[in-house]
């Protein structure tokens, strides 16, 4: 929702400004993941993952529902996707991580959707040409986590739309121009695919139940400006018959300025699947931080955890370890660690697990067939 | 377009009242066929067809460019559809008798599109199960016509939007809300779908050049009611690099009750193409006609052909020959030919006709699934 006049403003096109989760839980109706839900899901799950404990999962629409259906022995299946206008950064994959472990904890399908109709009917320079070209390139970086081959089906849009588009006409039957207008700010200037878009974001969360003709839980896991999509989805689902997918929502990992989530628009401000080790090395010095204007202050005043970019990169990816993670805090806060040091050290974690993903990435296209799903296939 | 506060209107899914042609030359921008431009057409051809002479083929964009290009040695492609929301009744089957003409005598390819997509969003009681079920019934009409298998392919929106999809995007990302308002006259509270269809219905007017990646020129046959839609995709054309289609006219055969086209929803008002003997008989019996109220002062005054459905019957379709269709006006005329008798005789030429393409239509089942254009494949 555009907050106007605000401070921040979150859309799924746009995400500026400091973002007020509490705020946004409020405004968007989340529910927050408390602290019984989220000792469901890990005892469910058998493990717990970083980003459930250190709340960058925050917030959700009937997890618990999925559980119970889960309790029940009706499984759900994954949804999540990208929107391929670029090259994948490490904020893109901060849902991905959580889906994986969702994936390999609850046996789950996953239907991993690559909007590139979409990225070409909001960004005026891309051509469907590149939309495709960076959404097989991204497909690397989903495939170079991990997911199982046999549980997970990554499809671009325009491949797929063959079984989407009778989804999509059902959902778009239930959808007004109003509606498109309220949810996402659209207007009467705004193209006739942005107003229909929608409905090929709502499809896979129906396409389980479409094809084996029966109802199946979905849950999709994503950052939180891409909720809006599924508010309408939600909305239509019962008109349709079919139940209302489960929502999990992320928070963004922070911009490498400090301002705002970090944006492919920026490239210093991201640091992306393929950056070399160099650029790493720059973009992560040059980053803003929480510390203080001098050594000395802020080895007197301490620096601010808070605010700091480097610190929530150990947070959402780079320190598993809870107790090292909470050891940082302190001596960032009392100014024994200073941001030369961390960011050293941030460098050093990030080279490697770059260099280990871009190597899964290159062998990635070896099985990037094999994950795609083409018109006329099911999964 | 919608004509508020006047006694017809023509747009894409409504026609009532008497449609006034000249002046929906004048509010559509067409152009009129003119004597010159038919003589061109008929030269080229080689012969010539009843609906061209008599006028029901009236109006055109860019038919003399179409015509142009011909001679210079690029041949163009036909494009005509229908949407299946029921049987095919006559009247739907004017705009194809001339395709037919010209698909023979130019030796056009033509795609045929059904627009299953567009009666689902447009009628409320429709399924896509129903859509389909009526597309596939309308398309045994088109095959009975006796298209060239060769130049022929007939395909649903839903079965073929892989490949319509992205000509579809390409439209839809220069089209805004703005225009679908003003030119169809949709609504805030249109579904999503309605707003995004005229990009589906525009697509197949650059399936040719799109796939042959070099501009091939397009011919649409079609009844005026249709035009809005191509107006939009001829604006949209020169912005994606393809040529404009041209465009060519018909009226509506006249409802059987008197009162604007035949349609579908009335079933008395017009005849399908699946009636018996028996239905045909007693729609025609029942007919409007331009006859007096009584026989003594129809043989005194004379009738009035010009508002007769049953004399545009024989105009449309079935009186071949001018002298004998001259003849019936000027007896209608004189009073000297009176309703029983013409009546009577229609009857029997309908039935003859509709026993003959019934037979055709039953033969053409064995033929759908060669004229069905799929997914994947290209024609």
């Amino acid at each position: 929702m555009r907050k106007d006049g605000e401070e921040f403003i979150v859309t799924p096109w746009e995400v500026k400004g400091k973002v007020n989760y509490e705020r946004l839980v409020k405004e968007f109706g989340l529910t927050p993941l408390n602290e019984e839900l989220y000792k469901r899901l890990t005892k469910l799950a058998g493990d717990t993952h970083k980003l459930l404990r250190r709340g960058i999962f925050f917030a959700h629409r009937d997890l618990d529902w999925i559980l119970d259906m889960y309790e029940k022995g009706e499984k759900f299946y994954l949804y999540t996707g990208r929107g391929p206008s670029g090259h994948t950064h490490l904020g893109h994959m901060i849902p991905w991580f959580l889906t994986k472990w969702l994936q390999d904890r609850f046996d789950a399908k996953l239907y991993f959707q690559m909007t590139d109709d979409e990225k070409f009917l909001f960004k005026p320079e891309l051509t469907l040409e590149k939309t495709r070209k960076y959404a097989l390139d991204n497909a690397l970086d989903v495939i170079a986590l991990g997911f199982s081959h046999e549980k997970t089906r990554i499809f671009l849009d325009t491949d797929y739309i063959g079984v989407l588009y009778k989804i999509a006409l059902g959902c778009a039957k239930k959808i007004t121009f109003s509606t498109v207008r309220s949810v996402f700010g659209l207007t009467e200037s705004s193209n006739i695919g942005q107003i229909f878009f929608t409905c090929i974001q709502a499809a896979p969360a129906f396409i389980e139940s479409f094809i084996r003709r029966e109802n199946v839980p979905c849950l999709i896991p994503l950052a939180v400006d891409q909720d809006p999509h599924f508010r309408v989805a939600r909305d239509v689902a019962p008109k349709l018959g079919f139940y209302k997918p489960a929502i999990f929502h992320s928070k963004f990992l922070p911009s490498l300025s400090g301002a705002g989530k970090m944006s492919s628009s920026e490239a210093m401000s991201a640091i992306f699947t393929i950056d070399p080790p160099d650029a790493v090395r720059r973009k992560i010095w040059n980053a803003f931080t929480g510390g203080r204007a001098t050594i000395a202050e802020q080895k007197e005043k301490g620096g601010n955890p808070e605010i700091c970019p480097v610190f929530y990169y150990y947070a959402f990816i780079f320190e598993e370890d809870d107790k090292f993670l909470e050891e940082r805090r302190l001596r960032c806060l009392s100014g024994d660690l200073l941001c030369g040091e961390c960011k050293e050290e941030l460098i050093g974690r990030v080279i490697e697990f770059l260099e280990e993903h871009q190597h899964k990435r290159e062998r990635a296209r070896d099985l990037l067939d094999k994950f795609l799903l083409k018109d006329g296939q099911t999964f």
